[in-house]
């Protein structure tokens, strides 16, 4: 890749990842743990999600289980193989999982998670899928935007 | 534990484990690949599923992921605590997730999957659980028959 290929895909994934960014304002809205995730293909968005574990009383009801759902749903069968999933936060075990289930193609993550990410943090379970797809992974982008609302988040409920 | 008790505790694993075996036999019946959970809490089922990835073209539509679902709409708050969760095969990344978020008190699973078992087979993922619950597992309850219900599946696919 040329650095000016390497800098089209860096501005593309900034803009997904404000996609994702949107969905992480609607669950802050709710009262939610603000994180949001879009599914894309062919420059589409075919499934989006945010946090609604307190709305739905459901603790799997994570960013990326509900836009996995929604995408998975969308026509073409379940399989996400040349998708790229966008998450405003590392994903947790729980979620790795999912996304290695679904087959999607690239995982592209904002801030990273020391407490509970399964990608980087406290394991790297996105290598090795026992499913035999391996998963393209990019991780930082707009880090500093999607921890901010998620420090925010946590700040307010401590005051 | 006395030998009495331990047995006692043993009969009453195979009993909801038949309950589990029922849902894996109501996902065989669909023709999906044949895994079933009851979550249990006091002596009730609070929330049951069977597989349902093609039915629902979802691929995070696993057996525990739906029952626990289930179980934590069941009125009391999302956090299953003081639940036990059966299952008739070794939960996979994805379902450990989920089994740790919804704070699982007790995992039950009947066979293991050599292939992509998360609890003692490819990973112990129910291990240094970060959200600070310790929880007990028991492995191999009816593994026969949970085995074999896969295993009778599998074979049918090839023939």
């Amino acid at each position: 890749m040329s650095e000016g290929e390497l800098f089209a895909a860096f501005r593309t994934h900034e803009r997904w990842m404000a996609e994702a960014m949107k969905e992480a304002r609607s669950a802050q809205e709710k009262g939610e743990v603000p994180v949001g995730a879009v599914v894309v293909r062919d420059g589409l968005v075919i499934g989006r999600g945010h946090n609604q574990v307190e709305s739905l009383s459901d603790p799997t009801a994570h960013a990326e289980i509900l836009a996995i759902g929604a995408a998975s749903g969308h026509g073409e069968g379940w399989r996400l193989t040349d998708t790229t999933l966008y998450v405003t936060l590392e994903p947790c075990t729980m979620c790795c999982g999912a996304i290695l289930l679904a087959r999607v193609g690239t995982v592209v993550f904002g801030a990273a998670d020391p407490r509970a990410g399964g990608v980087v943090s406290t394991g790297r379970l996105l290598d090795g899928n026992p499913y035999r797809q391996q998963i393209e992974v990019v991780g930082g982008i707009s880090a500093t935007e999607c921890g901010a609302v998620l420090s925010d988040f946590f700040q307010a409920r401590r005051d």
